[in-house]
């Protein structure tokens, strides 16, 4: 179809949704691309290039000239348009913007740009439906009628005073209901949920699916209503958030997708892989040190396999449940009564597990009693301890002000690696006496 | 408060919102919180219900009788109200349901019962606005004021023909500016995004979310429409999916919470442990067996931990991310050349991390020249082959129409540990030539 069959092509187009023609594209290589960019009509193109993967947008817009991504933004919600824009050179920022022929648009555009793309101020949209609590019904439906037409769609009508500042929304039907006279300020609910610009996106994601609101207004350090959030916003926050945490735990320190580069993983994989291979190196010289001593057991040996796993396996286990917690805010109570439960909760895995260890290893590879009693008297402590140490340090980073989703992962199993094999060693010193 | 000062205290409660009381029930013991949710009104009730985390509600539902539930699901929504009653014994539900009044709501929960609690059907609600095609505008309109009565936000106005087979939607625009006497089926749209009952919750998340969608429509599988999913069910869900990726990644098989009980969490972490047990004993067989001509290079024993816990992390890291491409779609091309790129990046960690370690290795253990390009070796063809089996193992189950979730955490850490112990061993006999 590629045989710049236009007319074939966009009818074919026309039919299909932005985000899946977005699919195609992000398919194509860059010049079939920015042929069909060019090809459709910017209102369909718009939403097509907020729904496309990062690195192919960037290598479209490259293709594309100041005026024509300008005439692209125009099309699109102030949020939008001011991510795609956040993308470009500084150099080429400024083109653009001055090319937008809306100059309120281009206004809204550059106060966007100007929050963190992780605050509230970074995710809202400049478009919401705002009336003064001085007009009376009238002027205010007459006004409201103007502003809809460049919201997408109106989820709420917001009162303001004179000075801006956010007073209460306005229901619909109250609207519809009361005589023409009336002045807002006797007809509003002063009741409303609302997020300052500075504040942290998944506080805002939090807030809204604590209260289940389909948008909220956000408001400057002075209370000045000056954009709102709506939910389909929020959803990606949620996702991204808890995408964030897993790859941490995974190890993965930036935001990577499987499609990135070598060189951009690599970035992000090594830094932890580093950490794993420091504990490696502790732990060989920790067995280096007890080296002699080994020569006399060196059944133990054969089961640090097995200790430093578990260990692993334990404080994984117990951070990730904590992290998640703190993450949906369910974790309550007091420190300590969870470590005593993360305590008991080690000790009985610990028992099962020693239990079965102790029986196969006694048949399967004739280990004497002593031999035995230490490897699962260590299986017991360092679950234990892996379990204590898994839920304490998620919990500490939370009370200092850190993500503790940076405690799960390779860091915490390296730790707990190295502390498991010292630990295991010292109880075949005591039991085995060398 | 808590001195049955009702008056007070329902002033009090009366100014919170129904999340922030179910805050406070939670923290309650289980009289005082029976106690408040009788003394409030159940239009408030019922919605703190759905809020309360499930022990708690479960504990409290105890307390009240048959038609108190009955009354209090009469106030939520059908989705809602199917998600508690599915709580109760066999018993208990067939008494709540005979009690509840309003019979259609009755049999709208019924229904919903029905449906497996993670497809499309468990999701949706009754309630939504439905025109017939034949109808003219104004019938339509009368039969809309009606059916709105029930449905907390209207999202969207559905076309459906005699037989309740959905056509499409209708445009309130469209609806207020043709004439009372034109029919429905001369303006509605016939394009409309709509999923079936029996699809996988997942599966409509994904739709809702990459079109945006605030409101799905669901057919049952003759193309009758029986339900409408709203997004903030669906917030829900993908923070669900995105959890339970991240538990299983953990090695936690079940859906638990930092405040389940201990017997819970037993369960939910007890087999990935055994999982993790039986790849040591393995590891500590493969070692039995090389016992002998590991006497002559003891050093070797000592960087086990440093291969086992590298191979771990690389394909923790691996599989991470491509779980998370597969859960969001953004996997795309060949098998084979995701296998060659994750080889490529594998060789790239692999020698830096063999570089640092063959420096430190050298001056910190004194190593000979052959046992340090053994452990090198080692160490570089273990992470390239973790980095490979990590890759591969879940886009293989992702085909077999496996979650490929469950091969990520300890099940992909333990075969690196075991594999990578032995291909480090088989290595040590290839140069050292025992």
């Amino acid at each position: 179809i590629e045989e710049k069959n236009n007319s074939t092509l966009l009818l074919l187009l026309n039919e299909l949704h932005y985000a899946d023609i977005a699919e195609i594209i992000n398919e194509l290589n860059l010049e079939d691309a920015t042929y069909l960019i060019k090809l459709l009509d910017s209102e369909k193109t718009s939403d097509i290039l907020t729904e496309l993967d990062n690195d192919v947008r960037e290598r479209i817009l490259g293709n594309l000239s100041p005026q024509e991504i300008a005439d692209e933004l125009l099309e699109l919600d102030t949020d939008d348009a001011a991510d795609i824009i956040a993308e470009l050179s500084e150099e080429r920022k400024k083109e653009v913007i001055s090319h937008i022929e809306d100059k309120e648009h281009a206004k809204d555009i550059v106060e966007l740009l100007r929050y963190d793309e992780n605050s509230a101020g970074g995710l809202m949209a400049k478009e919401l439906v705002k009336v003064n609590e001085n007009w009376n019904v009238l002027t205010c439906v007459k006004e409201m009628r103007q502003q809809a037409e460049h919201v997408t769609r109106v989820h709420s009508i917001y009162v303001v005073d004179d000075d801006d500042k956010l007073k209460g929304r306005l229901s619909l039907k109250d609207l519809l209901t009361t005589s023409t006279k009336t002045h807002i300020r006797d007809v509003y609910i002063p009741k409303v949920d609302s997020v300052t610009v500075t504040e942290r996106a998944e506080d805002v994601a939090r807030v809204m699916s604590k209260y289940d609101l389909e948008a909220i207004p956000v408001v400057d350090e002075s209370g000045r209503l000056v954009g709102r959030i709506t939910i389909d916003d929020i959803v990606d926050v949620i996702r991204e958030e808890a995408e964030k945490d897993y790859q941490l735990a995974a190890g993965i320190t930036q935001d990577v997708e499987a499609d990135d580069n070598i060189w951009k993983l690599t970035k992000a994989r090594l830094p932890w892989l580093l950490i794993g291979m420091f504990g490696g190196l502790g732990a060989a010289s920790i067995i280096n040190g007890f080296q002699e001593a080994l020569r006399q057991f060196p059944i133990l040996l054969s089961f640090v396999p097995l200790i430093q796993a578990t260990a692993g396996n334990v404080g994984v286990q117990s951070s990730a449940i904590v992290v998640q917690g703190l993450a949906n805010d369910t974790i309550r109570g007091e420190v300590f009564g969870r470590l005593v439960k993360e305590f008991s909760l080690g000790l009985i895995n610990g028992i099962a597990i020693a239990a079965i260890v102790l029986f196969i290893s006694h048949f399967a590879f004739g280990t004497e009693y002593k031999v035995s009693a230490t490897i699962c008297l260590g299986l017991v402590t360092v679950i234990v301890n892996a379990a204590v140490i898994g839920t304490f340090i998620p919990i500490f980073l939370d009370k200092r002000g850190v993500d503790p989703a940076v405690a799960t992962g390779p860091f915490i199993t390296t730790s707990n690696d190295v502390l498991g094999i010292l630990i295991y060693f010292l109880i075949a010193k005591l039991i085995l006496g060398f």
